[in-house]
């Protein structure tokens, strides 16, 4: 593949960053690679996994002479990094980010990068419960679909730019305004977590049943929750500081339908439960039709398992 | 293995009856397998699989004659099927089920069983989001745990000799209480139903966000709920209106802890979150390490990954 950048620098390196790095390098897509982490023992660890071609502590130096800046840090951490890149940016260099939020994000960086960058936010919709540089490759974003948030003035120019460089991993690239796309993860991510992060929480304080008891029975469907319940907590903490509004509206209409369940459930309405369980269905098969889920029942998972430590 | 039983009549032939076939089969445990389904059509698909060596619809036929009789339905189906049983069962029968609660299965069946035979409910706590004959397989219960809800007064033989069975299908035993197993399954698989089902509800729902949108980007977290709530419909109805209270009280504490996560994003409380999103991932790593989950990130998907249908 033709080299379309030929610095790209990126600002933290955690499984998104370390990603994005493999990626860039198997793709051919940038010249060099440019990794900075805010801790010297994650750096260390990205110099051993060879990740790039230079490696600092210091952001502003990272972002030096780069023409594509991509900031990987949580949303909380982006405002910081925004001020301190900053003053370093080259001319014309296209600054964008991988944030689960985006309105938030422009409020925090956009204040603080010249005019003579160009601001492309975008979200990667991909990850695994796992985190660190250790955690990344290369196939993560393939068949993904990564959004960006371009403000309605921005450069089309350096939109198109960013859309080729993740299509060059694989992945599909959409556009929408910043405030929908935190609408739309609100309840196809951020409350689908917050709901995870609760019931793991809920059945690990029970009087009435061990947490040995969760554990061992927790084929019967827990087991689903506690992935994305095991996802990097600065990481979700930060999204739902960053992305109030929209959480809680979803949350609200999440709460409505659950207590018309209950409600269901305690009035033995077997009709109403029916129809729900029924219509459900249809939505998994679209998403497995979309390329965005694997068609074998339980994920796979008899496919993989391995002999438990039990046997 | 040794012939365990002379004649298994299993009654239904979903994906469970199915299962318990084909590992009974494997086996060698069990002489002969009788095979009844209330619709003719699944009987016809049952026998077209050589699930079993004899086939009927109707239930008191299959059970004549056998020694061990496994209940396969729907848990609302129950007593009907006890009634229809109980006047055919053969002297010293050992009669079991499958179903998700335990209470109402006793309450529903024991009445309409004869003396003669000994009840010892069950639970293999196993399965998959597909339903029907097709979709039972072998390994379905391996390392997989089987609850026996025996009745205080019940004959040690008789659980000795159905723990012998399930254990031959590679799956581990445990004995509770069945008001015990209600209340361990409302957290660790009922609820977690239910609020698999409603947020794939809400989110089939909202005017701001469109389906396909929710299709498209379920990758960030959605799309694991729509396994479970691909489950099937009518088994499903029949749990949360046979395991009311425990449901109810499981859910009651589900929604105190999300109302608490509700208010610290909407108070901008960060270490409530984070406290809360540190503590989860422990309790995945302890399911993982009880040999009840995979290891493997993101379930083990990305080496599964077909060409998606958009490529």
């Amino acid at each position: 593949m033709e080299v379309k950048f030929e610095r790209l620098a990126l600002i933290g390196i955690g499984l998104i960053g370390s990603s994005i790095a493999r990626a860039a390098r198997r793709s051919g897509i940038v010249g060099e690679i440019a990794i900075q982490s805010r801790r010297a023992e994650t750096v260390e660890t990205a110099r051993r996994l060879a990740l790039g071609d230079a490696y600092t502590t210091d952001p502003a130096e990272a972002v030096r002479g780069a023409d594509l800046v991509i900031v990987c840090v949580p949303v909380g951490a982006c405002e910081d990094v925004a001020r301190a890149i900053g003053p370093a940016l080259a001319e014309g260099a296209l600054v964008s980010d991988v944030g689960s939020v985006k309105a938030s994000i422009i409020r925090q960086m956009q204040p603080h990068l010249p005019a003579h960058v160009h601001f492309v936010p975008a979200h990667p919709v991909a990850g695994t419960e796992h985190s660190g540089p250790e955690a990344g490759f290369a196939e993560l974003f393939r068949n993904r679909w990564c959004i960006l948030t371009p403000a309605p003035e921005a450069d089309r120019a350096a939109v198109a730019r960013l859309r080729a460089f993740w299509e060059a991993f694989g992945a599909y690239v959409e556009e929408m305004p910043a405030e929908h796309h935190d609408m739309v993860l609100a309840i196809t991510s951020h409350v689908p977590h917050l709901i995870a992060y609760n019931i793991v929480g809920t059945a690990a304080h029970l009087e009435e049943v061990t947490q040995s008891e969760v554990m061992k029975f927790a084929a019967g469907g827990f087991r689903d929750f506690t992935r994305i319940a095991a996802s990097d907590p600065t990481m979700w903490r930060d999204v739902f500081l960053n992305n109030r509004e929209a959480v809680l509206e979803m949350l609200a209409r999440f709460n409505e339908d659950l207590t018309a369940l209950q409600r269901a459930i305690r009035w033995g309405d077997g009709d109403t439960l029916f129809e729900l369980f029924a219509r459900t269905r249809a939505i998994r098969r679209g998403i497995i039709e979309a390329g965005q889920e694997v068609e074998a029942p339980d994920f796979g998972r008899g496919q993989l398992a391995a002999d438990p430590h039990k046997a």
